[in-house]
């Protein structure tokens, strides 16, 4: 399916509070745990997904909007949570994440857009020319992506701890 | 890591609350979507789930504790739910995850179990001699791999939907 505004909003509306589910208040064994060196732990991806939302998604957009494929989008830096989530406690990585996604939708709906919008384009600084289209279902996208991801982490800690089992669960191999 | 009672009952209690929070109200172009003939949606998955809290994890456990592994375990039908599951409302299914999966934990609970009992043994119709252990970190790892296939098929439906983006998007591949 293609992205339209009505399908695909309920899904990015709903990531902040998944995470909330899945994450709020679990042992740090879980939200610390990695695939090992240089990989995202929980805490780690629910600090990038704020940092999307200050300067990825809605503010291309808006760049979109403006200069259409002129001008090509600021670049993003997918690792710049990193330093700023430091000494930050998971449960305030999650509220800044639901007020942001919020503000987020909130400034999008303000854009007054459309369907018929999906067909502008915008200049993506790696591989050239994305309709708004595209970009708004690679959010919805990457978010799921992200989910995926803390799920694989944490389901990995026990990919010993299964057993037999391993062989029957393909999220661990 | 091994599986402990104290770091894994944490996950387990959320698995339902997640699932909620990500499909409660969504279009049903999400909540139907599959991954093409014979493959799962997400309303199937929370389905599955529900059948294996019936006959899987902890009449498992019940069995493991009555038996060892001199007796295996009854075989789990992984299909049964979608016969179980036509008709019902996708709200019905995630009320009745939520409940059988506080019920279990209590059922859990009220066994008295205790790190120590982590080494008992079962046997498993396929894969032979199991330990409490390895079926608790494999109902975990289960509940987690499930949440990942969700997001997996929610995410593929915007497979061509994304372009270009879909090089950078592991999950789409």
């Amino acid at each position: 399916m293609e992205f339209r505004f009505e399908q695909g909003l309920p899904v990015l509306q709903r990531t902040p509070g998944t995470l909330r589910a899945l994450l709020l208040e679990l042992p740090d064994d879980w939200i610390r745990a990695t695939e090992g060196p240089g990989t995202w732990s929980p805490f780690d991806v629910v600090g990038h997904l704020i940092h999307g939302e200050r300067t990825d998604w809605v503010p291309r957009i808006e760049h979109m909007l403006r200069h259409g494929d002129a001008v090509p989008f600021p670049p993003f830096d997918r690792e710049a949570m990193i330093a700023a989530s430091r000494g930050v406690a998971l449960r305030e990585l999650l509220d800044t994440f639901d007020l942001l996604r919020a503000q987020s939708l909130d400034r999008l709906a303000a854009l007054g857009l459309t369907d018929s919008d999906l067909a502008r384009r915008g200049r993506q600084p790696e591989f050239g020319v994305v309709t708004m289209g595209q970009h708004l279902a690679a959010w919805l996208a990457h978010d799921l992506s992200h989910v995926g991801q803390v799920v694989r982490v944490m389901a990995r800690q026990y990919s010993d701890a299964v057993g037999p089992w391993r062989a029957y669960l393909s999220i661990l191999s």
